[in-house]
């Protein structure tokens, strides 16, 4: 490695650029891949207004608009793209992906990184957690309302030199980015709330966090949805505290009533990441022999729907 | 009862147009109330297309624009209105019912004749079940497009005199109109596919028949919710043949795809029977301490979706 970490982003939407962001603000050398962006990226550089830590717009050392055009493998490659059926994002990603490149997931969801360990079994793999507010308000252009913080580990656990290394420039770059032993059982923690409320929220039309806990029964409901996480995180080996579900639905009716990621693709007719998020923690359910009824049917509803909206979409 | 029987119908949607007509038909003396539709129907009558029966259009003896206005109550009472939490139906009806009105429920759902048995103890009541494709395609115009059998009984079982007047008429009028000595039975047997699939079919973004079972996933799913259906059945005292979730979705493949009638009214932004079709069978379930996870589930995310449709409407 160089003196100078260089970095790539693959994936600039609100989440990739933040971080990208962050990273250019440490010092960091940050070249980025838009396949959609890239003309207004390269003119104008990105983007990024933050309430909190100012203007963090930044020109990327280089703007690409596919993987195949790098020609300098980078130091760590942050791969910040949504995880849908339908891309390979070991594909995407192999062409900047050289011999002493770290790989860096800034996405969602359970048991995403072992396609990524298989196409890339000799690179270091770190796994991360994002917990910030921040969206695409434009083109090339996001906003960063609050919170920021990256939980960063290596997978399937442990902490390798790349995850420190990203951890000290993130903290350099003025946000908060713990490392954790067990990366993995973080994922299991934030799957607790993502796979029983996302989905439910948008087979619910889309539902804000006031609207999905309106009452008494939609409490129990969203209860009993996490309790059946837990029940398939204890039997994958990562046991959650028992007050956790609780403890979230209290949290959550304490907030400002909002609308999750989830809620948001749908409303804005955008893929949604169903597999990632609640069909692998079936999956696991299935293998592990957990059963979960209410989960089962909120993923069969939520099946139901894309359906509906794929056949309504060819109609157009 | 004078020798042409008195019909007045209450609700002049899609079944009460259609059923109104047939007993015109037969030569019963049938009158309407119509809140939104009194003055066209006055000019111009109820117009009913049927591509089995032909022009069933009739002028009706008198038309209502409310149940205040009837001075001379009827023989028969239909109600045909949708079951909705804010509709007082006794209330509806009650300037309208005589000491020997017979009040004849023609509408969806489980457990939906008691508010009427309550409010008039000594009235007879009929209470029957509709399989008919009709829908309104204008004012005061209805299309008739297949099927039309009623099934009649007494509640909560046996059949009265009225029941077998109203089966009589109807099938002078060209439809089949069986008897049926449990009723409730029957009503049950018609939640069985009603309570678990019109709101599945909602919150899946109101999905078709095919969509709604477009993968083993789905099928095993509303297979599930069908048996839970089953079970509370079978607990309030209405055993169902073992093999009649399989049954039912075998015949609802081989139908061409279709919206249901719940999943009509969410993609016309009407009013749905959530409470009548599926909070009744999950009320019976807790009363009976019947577990239904799947329905249960299925009953709180339509719930919320019914909160965000309103949230949505109240901002418009």
């Amino acid at each position: 490695m160089t003196d100078v970490t260089r970095v790539l982003v693959v994936g600039t939407g609100a989440i990739g650029s933040f971080y990208g962001a962050i990273l250019a603000r440490a010092g960091a050398r940050v070249e980025v891949v838009s396949r959609s962006e890239h003309q207004q990226m390269r003119q104008h550089g990105v983007r990024v207004d933050s309430n909190k830590l100012g203007d963090l717009s930044f020109r990327p050392a280089a703007v690409y608009a596919d993987t195949a055009e790098v020609t300098d493998p980078p130091d760590l490659l942050l791969l910040c793209v949504k995880v849908l059926d339908d891309l390979d994002r070991a594909a995407l990603i192999r062409p900047a992906v050289g011999p002493g490149t770290a790989i860096v997931l800034i996405e969602n969801g359970i048991e995403i990184e072992p396609p990524l360990v298989e196409a890339f079994p000799d690179n270091p793999l770190v796994s991360c957690l994002a917990f910030v507010a921040a969206s695409r308000v434009g083109p090339a252009h996001t906003e960063h309302k609050a919170y920021g913080r990256l939980v960063i580990g290596s997978y399937p656990n442990g902490v390798n030199t790349a995850a420190k290394r990203l951890s000290g420039l993130l903290e350099q770059g003025g946000i908060n980015a713990p490392l954790a032993e067990n990366l993995v059982t973080e994922r299991w923690r934030k799957a607790v709330w993502n796979a029983a409320f996302n989905p439910l929220s948008v087979i619910g039309g889309g539902a804000t966090t006031k609207d999905l806990l309106g009452s008494e029964n939609e409490q129990r409901l969203g209860r009993i949805l996490m309790e059946e996480v837990c029940q398939v995180a204890a039997a994958a080996g990562h046991p959650m505290p028992q007050d956790l579900p609780e403890k979230s639905i209290v949290n959550t009716l304490k907030m400002p009533p909002y609308h999750n990621s989830m809620a948001l693709d749908y409303l804005n007719g955008r893929d949604m990441e169903v597999e990632a998020i609640l069909g692998n923690v079936i999956r696991e359910a299935r293998r592990l022999d957990v059963d979960v009824p209410h989960l089962e049917t909120v993923y069969g509803a939520i099946k139901i729907l894309q359906r509906t909206l794929a056949a309504r979409a060819r109609q157009d």
